[in-house]
């Protein structure tokens, strides 16, 4: 069952130690099977040495429930299922922990964008959101972090195609793209972004957004339909 | 004698340079046999790369006496005894002078909780001791290291299960677990969440604690009978 | 065609990732052969670990026109194009989003000359550019890319062969030198003055300059005519 | 001639970059023959990779004269000469341009003795040197170097056996010890405490010294007679 979409999502879990964004087990990927509404994800808790394509659960996003593994899906999953359940057309979806990302997301602040490499990614700041409520954490958790992160992307008419990560305040990073591997790729881009961004504000204290020309230029030569950049 | 428990030590100790916590040889763990009143720890000075497990100390907690073992054992020894006397419940302990845990240290700053990345493994601040006096240093000093822990862990009524590390004010942090393999695991996460407060202040100077309701759900996520992550 | 330029260009190229000074494709060398007038340079969007010495593109550079290569070339090759035919001395190009580097152009500072390090390979500051206009990144951007580093020399008075690498306002570095190599070698230079500068400002915020007869000795010792380091 | 001192500067000489102090030839060794009056040194910029035991070159400290060797020494040659002639129990130089410890350099600061990590080795802060005359930059450059560092130390009242390094204001470091071997691990641990010390300064700006009990504590548990530590 989705043997492919297994593997991928395997493979981008693999990826996260490589790229150095996840320490012991603080990460997961997963990517979706649309069409049929599931979606393949890390178990939880297990090592990445260890891991094998097998271990991959299938959830049902609709629902929730597991359809094929032995083992629990990763405690995320319900962040993963309300994201793919609101954003249409994303296709994979990682969370990690990586360190300057996190350290974003610990003061609570959004990442401005400050230059053509987070320019030639993401389309404006990547948002923090806003503390969760104690009833929204008591609650159905895992959920409400992803309802939160739909809040955000709504209240500040942000498309998550265009913006395709969030800081969840207090906790760390959720990164997205049309598949596993794309959604790795927007992680390592973030946590460069992330480290970047804390030094180039403590050279220039009161350093303002870079130019919107020069953000337009830079999305838009590597995304949409004018796009000339790569093969 | 403690054959398998030497391993483990030994197993611990090489796992230290692998997370990049210690440089030369300035860390050392220790592991605990509680019924027979026995502790296995690394020799004193010893290089990582030629330790073997005859290397490795067996120790009388109550005495300090050297029952097995060649070598002298690490000069740490009676803060680790000083340690399992009075925490009863753990049975692994770690010194490292970790980077960014020990620059809290020589700062004499607490650790702050500031994510849930510090919540999912630490419940609360990450305590720094108060200096010690010129009498406990010029004294027996290795042994009062492990008594200004104690005080600490006491005045504040924190517990060492869920706290899992301390900071040794001007000097570094100590970090254990129910075995050798937490305590090191505790320690590098220790070092993670100190390099990340670092850097959260810096963007977020008035930066507050994090919510307790959010503290609470990610501790006992992970921690007590309530539980639900991993397999 | 220009088969040993293109070997120095794609190992040029490999280096940028050893030396860690690109993430995934964010980079690209370029070599020039003067007396035919054209340069080989890396082709846009191919991963690093795929790049052959086939794959490398050349342009002439008085009209940008490909004249052998299957690929494309880098979206910035009329920004080295317009560098390569203004300066005359260089033979080797580097753009690069190094950390470091990119954070003081992200800051919109150049680098002071702080050290001796700095000393050794750039005599003076590490000029960065003003902003582009709107016109200009409107425009032809890669080439006015070119143009506002040629104005920053010019207007300066500063020589390419002395300074041998720039900074692009909310962009990155560009450096150059005698041959792919040199570029490579100064780009890691670049990268490591960028680094040391921002926490050495940080040590002692209104650090001035450094001596200009110690900036002299060290670029001397190694440059012109008096120059006695190495064999 | 003196071929095991040639092994072991080779030795040490390599171990630079295995410990991340230096980039390209950004550095040297040294170790002397006391008796012989003889210093074995690095070449002059030549790279790690291609060092051999037959290119390290014999000076005479007392003239400066090569009395073996086809490659010209180190261009820091007379700043090692100065130090040995100097300091009588000295056995080994290093010179690096590390990252942090430059980085005190650059800014011109002492790194102050913050921690017990920095105790277990220098016995009081790290100086740095007041800044070079035009005079002194001038005439005998590398050998004014090494005065310099003396006059320090005289001035100070230091101890080269105590606090066995310096910054060279502007520059970066000199560290030394009985041997190379003990030079290259004073290195280490200077590069070691210079990071932390950046950091524990921006948590706590107004950080005093370290309490003297505890740096005599540490000092004294692994020098001189009283030493415990190791075996």
């Amino acid at each position: 069952m989705l043997k492919q979409l297994k593997e991928q999502v395997l493979e981008a879990n693999l990826a996260l130690p490589l790229h150095k964004l996840v320490t012991f087990t603080w990460g997961n990927v997963s990517a979706l099977d649309r069409q049929q509404g599931l979606m393949v994800i890390k178990p939880s808790g297990v090592d990445y040495e260890q891991m094998r394509v097998d271990d991959m659960v299938v959830v049902e996003i609709e629902t929730g429930r597991v359809v094929e593994g032995s083992k629990k899906p990763s405690s995320d999953t319900d962040t993963h299922r309300a994201l793919y359940l609101h954003f249409a057309q994303i296709g994979g979806i990682v969370h990690t922990h990586s360190r300057h990302a996190t350290i974003w997301a610990q003061a609570g602040l959004d990442i401005p964008a400050w230059g053509t490499t987070h320019a030639d990614y993401f389309y404006g700041a990547i948002p923090c959101t806003r503390k969760m409520t104690e009833q929204e954490i008591a609650g159905r958790y895992e959920w409400q972090t992803g309802e939160v992160i739909i809040e955000t992307f709504n209240d500040r008419g942000l498309s998550a195609q265009d913006v395709p990560a969030v800081l969840v305040h207090s906790h760390g990073p959720f990164s997205w793209g049309k598949d596993a591997d794309t959604a790795v790729h927007n992680a390592v881009v973030l946590e460069e972004v992330a480290y970047m961004g804390i030094f180039s504000q403590q050279l220039t204290p009161q350093l303002g957004k870079m130019q919107q020309s020069l953000l337009d230029k830079h999305y838009l030569r590597k995304h949409g339909k004018t796009a000339y950049y790569g093969q």
